[in-house]
């Protein structure tokens, strides 16, 4: 393997979060370090740390650098049909392969190391729940949601289920599965007239 | 400290168990080690490891020896009650002091460890899954349960927003969010006639 030369800013920062992928999903996020990215990528672990709290933090920012734009909603004028196409996205990007594997691994590490929960939640969640609410604000002002709708929930009762299959039960969160749930959070559990 | 006799049987087993939560909420589970409650609880690393084949398979045994019978469904007749009243046990036990962080970083260490995960499956997410199934199928029955409510998503669909609130954005898990949880998903998210 050769070392890259040292680059500069925006170059430099993205050589880097490539590295971590490629690097992750050859050894697995335990085995991974700042010093065998810093190596690989041909950066300078100060350079790395400068930018990057922990690898925790780096690889929440190589995931989502992936393709951030592709997790806006989509705003066609039907409800069902933007969530899904979104949530397709979100999860065939974060939780099937490649990627799956080092993004399950960066909310375990979040469950030990705080600041990895706080640059999730900052970097990924926050902004997607302002998106999601802000996708449900647009449908309930033309009927499509529920007035009574807490919206402030939204985030917890889309992704929970997707999460639930992810962290717990570590099945593949497929399209199919993705319908059923919709179908459910849509419905309601209780009988409709 | 003293070093208790080595014991028998059941007893022996709730030693070690009593322990593991003991020693967990002191040091951590990063530092909890097979090693370490066995010299506390008096007993040989083999004991433990005749039955435990690692610290995670423990803890969730020692987790779920704390009132397993508890988290047994209500059957008053009135469904959103019975859900409410044995979600609220289920998260009092294991989202709250003092064993939430023990369980949170058990369900951490499943996304490193698929040993962890197949037993918090199996001991734990697995056996609730059918009892949730069975209360829920009652209520199809009585009418309280939409028909054509997925009973296989039943987990997700309810314990997934819990687990999200748990293990993402790490916020305390209230009986207030829960019973606006349950709102949503009896309700759903679509207008009401």
């Amino acid at each position: 393997m050769t070392r890259t030369p040292h680059r500069r800013g925006a170059d430099r920062t993205e050589a880097i979060m490539r590295t971590t992928l490629e690097l992750g999903q050859e050894i697995g996020y335990a085995n991974l370090s700042m010093e065998a990215v810093a190596a690989r990528a041909g950066a300078s672990k100060q350079t790395l740390y400068r930018r990057w709290s922990s690898k925790g933090a780096l690889l929440l920012d190589s995931l989502l650098s992936l393709n951030e734009p592709g997790l806006d909603y989509p705003y066609t004028g039907d409800l069902a049909a933007d969530l899904r196409a979104q949530i397709y996205a979100a999860v065939d990007l974060l939780a099937g392969p490649p990627y799956g594997a080092l993004f399950q691994a960066l909310v375990g590490e979040a469950q030990h190391d705080r600041r990895v929960a706080v640059a999730l939640n900052e970097r990924f969640i926050a902004p997607q729940a302002d998106k999601t609410v802000a996708r449900l604000r647009a449908a309930r002002d033309q009927g499509q949601l529920s007035p009574d709708f807490d919206l402030d929930l939204a985030m917890a009762i889309l992704s929970g289920p997707l999460y639930f299959r992810l962290l717990i039960t570590q099945e593949p969160l497929t399209h199919a599965y993705i319908d059923r749930v919709l179908d459910v959070l849509f419905a309601g559990m209780t009988p409709r007239p």
